[in-house]
Parts: structure tokens; C-alpha cells; sequence
């Protein structure tokens, strides 16, 4: 097969941990005979310094030309970094919100995993994670607060913000399709979590999802207030199968659910369309503090290549190898920094790479 | 000194829980010398039952003609109470929306903390939660999408619902210095949660934020990101003094903040105005489902009354001497069983406001 993959390496650790993924990737081509051809593009901090914006036309057209887009990770340090004295629709982020807005990536998808080798690491009591979790947050990515109309003006010599909170049955009923399909295929349970004892925009939200349920009778559905959320996920992880909640929610509860996890450097996430294609990245930010040092964990983009094989491309038996590769170094008892833990061997973020590599 | 004191004992366990921290504030008054006159109103499902509305003007007014207010809990069972088949803005929490806003309860103040004596309670491992913690949050009560214009239409059979996130400089001002005044006297640390690389709103709360921070040379001030505070609060909850933050996020991060103690049970509120007038109530909900079986904890009430004493009435001796009698009382083992742990004394809740009145 022929897979066609444009690469975005960011900024920060971003060009380390893809260059890992691609070597990961490489060698499952190679064992399953398949051919990648691969094209680059700038995004975030690394376009502002070539293009001084954060993404182009151009960019978007090659991303546009492949079947799926892997990145790395972009932004830097906003206090120190120049990309932050720009106006804000000109920083690196703003590249990302619109490369998920001009490829329509209206799901993304973030499993938070508790691996058993690294449930040492859990911040939670071993009370609580002795069984383990596995979730996944589907989050809607293209509208609400994110995308919805701002401004900010002077009234009589006051400031005032606004910003719109605004989503139609349409973009709530394609999400939640997709959260009800995947529950499917999981332990068929979707917690939707809205605010809706305050806002219209969750009420909707409620029936929309409510409307969809219907043609999953095998799912269970159940509804869950943002706050009261953020609660169980402390309290009891292991509750949750598929959460399905919109952009700004699933901005907070997928970082507080991966840092539950206790090891972001090992979580994927999926950004996808209507069609097969998608954007897959790290769930974890740039970490510019150890950029170029050769130690971030490669880990999370490995396995967002492994969603990558499974989800634009259907090569299911290529991503269970590679996914079966990192269960296998880990059990191997080799570790990047992050989660190094005692007794075992600690690895460079290259070394890392030959090992999964090596493995398939 | 004279109190002028509304109950609000609303529904659920509310009336248990007002009922023992009114015991509490009637031995105060005798050991210290005070009057209190109470005045009886009703909210929520309560009022719903009696006035067909969770709130009604003579309400309002009687709250208003009092110094403060002390509340129980409102609402019921979601699924199951007649009060949630009425129109969202007809039941029980919007009475509790209304009375913030005709009050301009605009300073939600919530300490999180972490009780040695229950801190096997804390659901995180116990390097975490070794040297405790102490942290305020200081939410934004009457703006943001909370108060913001809202509909929902239909357009070309379409439906789509609209919120509205607003804030002006005087709503964020107001707010930041409530939080810089209270962190003046803690340990001068204020973290200003927002989605500044996002939000319109959160870029005007920052710079808002930065003013005020001139005033308060001895306070540090630090940004976080809404999706790292929810992180940070999981991995490491004793890097904060007063976390300063919008409406809705404040809603989120201190139902978090409030598990990650483990005890919610134990956490009292203020929502305050401009003046010496607070609406004091705890933290956690109505609890219908133990509702009258006199086995709610009421400690997060009395504790409540004691930030009465404390902000309203200035009787900083008194609401020492409230918070001593909640210390002592633990340290004795006595426990309501939501807190029960063994080798402990289990009590019920008038059990619990009596021991917690003699030790006045
Ligand atoms: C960088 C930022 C704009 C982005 C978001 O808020 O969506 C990030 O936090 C994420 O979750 O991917
Ligand atoms: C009941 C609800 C409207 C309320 C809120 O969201 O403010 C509650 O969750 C709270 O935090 O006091």
C-alpha cells in the first residue's frame, strides 16, 4: 500500500519525536511492504520564523494532498519566546487551530491509558488505580468558544471582552455519531458531559445526543455535569469508558484525565474529518526546557502514528505491532527520563526509537 | 453585638445541615455575647413547591434586609424530581443564580484543604499529599457565560443555540483585587487561571490582572492555562495560594480542586459583594438520596457560618473559635460516615453539631 503522510515536526521536541515515529514508521513499511512517501511542512513557531505566520496557504495544501498529517508538537515558551510578542492570531497555536478548522477535524480523539508497567507513576492512590483505566475523550474540535465570533472593544472608556459560545444540531449529532461508533466497538458506554443546568449551548448539546443514542441501543448513555466531571475523574477513572463533550470541556478534562494517567509522554491523540483522513499528534505540549537535548519521550507520537495506521489507513494488524512494541520495551523495562522509575534502564529519545523499531 | 441572619435551608440535606450550624452559631452568640435574629426563606425546589418559582422578590428582599446570608443546599434528583420537568430558568439552581446576581455575589471565595486527620481520604498517593494542602479559589460569580446573553433558534430547520462569554474590566477588576487582598494575608501567591492563548475574555483578564498585581508589590503573580491548572491540581495541588479565575472555569478547577481533598464534606464557601454582605454555603450539593436520614456531614455549614463570622462580622475570635471545635472534634475521631475511616467514632449529623457545640 501506498501511504502518503505529511509531517508537521513543530517547535520544541516536536522534529525529535516525529523523526523517532517515522523511523517506527519506516519499519513497519518495510515488514509489511508498504511504501511512504512523505512531505514536510511548517507549522507554529518554525512557520513564523520562515513565512512570520504561523501557517500557510501552501501549507494547508499539502497537508490537504496526503492521506494523513503526523506532528509533532509546536509552541514555545511564552514568556521568553519573541512568537509571544506577536498578536495572538499570530502565535504558534494559532497555526493549530487553524490547520484543525481548514481540514474540517471536527473529532479528536485522546485515550488516557493507566499503563500497568508505569502505574507507579499514577498521581491517584493505588486504591483507586489498582484495576487500571482506559478512556478515551472525544472532544469536538471546531466549534464553541474556540471558534465562535470575539471581539474585544472600548465602551465610555471601558474595556469589554466577548467571546460566543455557539453550536448547531449538525456539528453536535456528526460528534456524537462518531463517539456512539466508537463506544461501539469498546465497552459501549458514552458519559456526555455538558453544563446543561446553565447553558443553552449544553442543552442542545443533551438532545441532540439524546437523538443519536436512539440508533445505539447497545450503548449505554449517561450525562454528566462539567464540574461533577472533573470530580469523578479524580475519584473513580476507571468509571469512564467514552467521554463525549465539546471543545473547551474536552480542552480541560482530557488534560486533567491524561495527567491522571500519571504519564502524558505516552498518550496519542486523533484529530478526524468526515472521510479517513487525519491529524495525529502527541497529546503533550513542546517542552522547550529540554528541546535538542536528544531526551523527550517519543513514546505518545509512536503511538499517534499507530492511530494514524489504524484509522486513515485500516491496517489494523501494522498498528497492534507497533502498539505491541512499546508494551514490549516497556516491559523490557527500558524508560526516557520522564518515566524512568527505579531499576530500570534509561534511554535517549533516539535510543528509544531503535528499540520500537527494532521490535516490530 | 446584634446578627441579622437569612437561613436559606433549601432542599435535600439542606434543612439538616443549616439546622446544626445554627446550633453551632447559637452557642457562639451565647459564649460571646451576641444576638442573633434569624429570618427563614426559601429557594430551590423548596420554593418551587410553595410559589411555583425558585425564587421570589419578598425572598430577595428579606435576604437583602439581613447582613448575610447562610445557605444549605438546593435541588434534588435530576431524573426522578418534578422540579427539573419545568423550563431550565424555573428550577431549583436558578434561584441560585438569581440570588447571586440580584446580590451582586460577585467573589466566590472556596478553600480546598487538606485535614491531616483525613487525609487518607485524598485519593492521590501519599508523596503528593505528604505536606498537605491550602489553596482558595477565587471565582468570578455574576459575569461570563454564566450571566451572557443566550438563545437558541432555528434557522432553516436548523437548530442552534448561542452562548455568551462577556466580561469588562471593571467586573475583572473588582475580582482580582478581592483575590490580591485575601493572598495579601495567605501566603501572597495568586495564580490567574484563564485561556489567554484562546479567549478574547481570558486576554482581557490577564491584562486586568496585571494592573491590579502593581498595587500588590509582596504578591506573586503567575498565569496558568485552564488546561494546566486542571493538570497541576491533580499532580500537585500544594503549589497553590489563591487560584483568581473566571465564572465558569472557577466552577470546574474547584469541583476538582474540592475532590482532590478527598473531604468535600469539610469545605465551607463565601460569595461575597462590595460591602460586608456574604451568602455563606457549602460546598458540596443536596445529596437527595440521604436526604432526612440524619447522616449528613454538616461540618462544611458550620465551617460556612465561621467565614460568616469572619468576613461579615469581623469576629475573627469566634470564627477561631468555630474552627478550632471542627479541629478538636476530628481529633477526637468522631466521623459522619462519608468520612468514617476505621478506628474512628461514627455519628450522626445532630450528633455531630452537638459535639460541635460543646466544644464552643
Ligand atoms: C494550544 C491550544 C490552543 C490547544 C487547545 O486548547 O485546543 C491545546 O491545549 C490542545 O488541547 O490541543
Ligand atoms: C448549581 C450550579 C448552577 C452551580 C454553578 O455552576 O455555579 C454549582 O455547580 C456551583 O458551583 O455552585
Amino acid at each position: 500500500m501506498e501511504l502518503k503522510i505529511t509531517c508537521i515536526p513543530g517547535d520544541g521536541i516536536g522534529p525529535e519525536i516525529v523523526g523517532e515515529a517515522r523511523k517506527v514508521l519506516d519499519k513497519v513499511a518495510k515488514c509489511y511492504g508498504h511504501r511512504i512517501q512523505y512531505t514536510n511542512i511548517l507549522m507554529g513557531g518554525a512557520s513564523i520564523d520562515v513565512h512570520g505566520i504561523p501557517l500557510t496557504e501552501e501549507a494547508v495544501e499539502t497537508a490537504k494532498a496526503a492521506d494523513a498529517v503526523l506532528m509533532g508538537s509546536i509552541g514555545g515558551d511564552t514568556t521568553t519566546s519573541p512568537w509571544y510578542k506577536l498578536p495572538p492570531n499570530q502565535r504558534p497555536e494559532a497555526g493549530l487551530l487553524a490547520i484543525r478548522k481548514a481540514l474540517n477535524l471536527f473529532a479528536n480523539l485522546r485515550p488516557a491509558i493507566l499503563y500497568e508497567e508505569l502505574a507507579k507513576a499514577c498521581p491517584l492512590r493505588e486504591e483507586i488505580s489498582a484495576h487500571g483505566f482506559d478512556m478515551l475523550i472525544m472532544r469536538e474540535l471546531t466549534g464553541g468558544l474556540y471558534f465562535g465570533e470575539r471581539k474585544t472593544i472600548e465602551e465610555n472608556g471601558i474595556r469589554k471582552a466577548t467571546d460566543t459560545l455557539v453550536y448547531d444540531e449538525n456539528e453536535i449529532r456528526r460528534i456524537a455519531i462518531k463517539g456512539f461508533d466508537i463506544a461501539k466497538k469498546r465497552r459501549k458506554k458514552v458519559t456526555s458531559v455538558d453544563k446543561a443546568n446553565v447553558l443553552d449551548s449544553s442543552r442542545l448539546w443533551r438532545s441532540v445526543v439524546e437523538e443519536v443514542a436512539k440508533d445505539y441501543p447497545e450503548v449505554t448513555l449517561e450525562h454528566m455535569l462539567v464540574d461533577n466531571c472533573a470530580m469523578q475523574l479524580v475519584k473513580d477513572p476507571a468509571q469512564f469508558d467514552v467521554i463525549l463533550t465539546e471543545n473547551m470541556f474536552g480542552d480541560i478534562l482530557s488534560d486533567e484525565a491524561s495527567m491522571v494517567t500519571g504519564s502524558i509522554g505516552m498518550l496519542a491523540s486523533a484529530s478526524l474529518n468526515d472521510t479517513k483522513f487525519g491529524l495525529y499528534e502527541p497529546s503533550h505540549g513542546s517542552a522547550p526546557d529540554i528541546a535538542g537535548k536528544n531526551i523527550a519521550n517519543p513514546i505518545a507520537t509512536v503511538l499517534s502514528a499507530a492511530m494514524m495506521l489504524r484509522f486513515t489507513f485500516d491496517l489494523d494488524k501494522e498498528a497492534d505491532a507497533v502498539e505491541a512494541a512499546v508494551k514490549q520495551v516497556l516491559k523490557e523495562g527500558y524508560r526516557t527520563s520522564d518515566i524512568m522509575s527505579e531499576g530500570c534502564k534509561k534511554v535517549s529519545c533516539t535510543q528509544m526509537g531503535d528499540l520500537l523499531a527494532e521490535r516490530i
